[in-house]
């Protein structure tokens, strides 16, 4: 019940929360809105599947990208932040932003470990990332990122 | 198997596809990235949850969502149509676009029935929705809408 948990804390903070999704695909965003009463504090998401979109939809630097690829913690941490204005509405951007980048499997586009995921959450308080190495199927390293994401956005809004 | 079937006959048409998504919430699009080798064809997805990004992100007209608010056939169209520029890459719109906006429950904002599910899909050969009630739970609607959205996507790519 972690995405029904996140939020309740949401709700009680009067925070709005936007998702980018890359391995997850728009899991994590599904979760929250499985809870009911999930359109008082989500505003919307973005799956930015293709690595361009981390640009052009999430505003994550080129120069990043092309430098370390889609799957790296300044990634995560980008998307996260900049998912927050992608989903602005009437000009305020949302109060939390969660992103997922990472390899699902089964095979590795750049030759890190399948199972390498970063998950990474902005807040007014600040930006922060958080590395795993899942093992499993690609049903379950995509699972064990939806948790990982909702588990560090409690994290931060629990502060 | 409908989204490994519906990324088997993109793949083979040699399709892109873009998803946008209200009610399903990101479901739709994680149940494609759900089958290996799904980036072959999808580029990415947009859950425009809160009304004003299906025109902030989609493109969904204004004047359309102030007077029929957002459940709606034409803005299910709209939105499918508008999430294939959304994903655009080096500056081509995606092939296909899916769209699916609806009421999943417990309440209904509008006094439409909850259950009453839109699902669009662009492509170029045109635009198309199909309407539906569905009875159940919110997780039992948002899973029919799910199936209702890739049905017609096979639908409009076996043409």
């Amino acid at each position: 019940m972690t995405a029904s948990g996140l939020v309740a804390v949401l709700r009680e903070r009067g925070w709005t929360l936007g998702v980018a999704e890359s391995l997850t695909g728009g899991a994590v965003t599904s979760e929250i809105v499985s809870v009911p009463g999930a359109s008082v504090v989500l505003l919307g998401g973005v799956v930015a599947y293709a690595t361009q979109l981390k640009r052009t939809l999430l505003g994550v630097d080129a120069a990043l990208l092309a430098a370390h690829g889609p799957v790296h913690p300044e990634v995560a941490r980008q998307m996260a932040d900049g998912v927050r204005r992608a989903v602005a509405v009437d000009g305020r951007a949302a109060d939390i932003g969660i992103a997922t980048t990472g390899i699902a499997g089964p095979e590795s586009p750049d030759g890190q470990p399948v199972g390498t995921v970063h998950v990474g959450v902005a807040t007014p308080g600040g930006v922060r990332a958080a590395a795993h190495v899942f093992t499993g199927s690609r049903a379950e390293i995509r699972c064990r990122a939806v948790e990982a994401a909702i588990a560090l956005a409690l994290q931060a809004a629990g502060e």
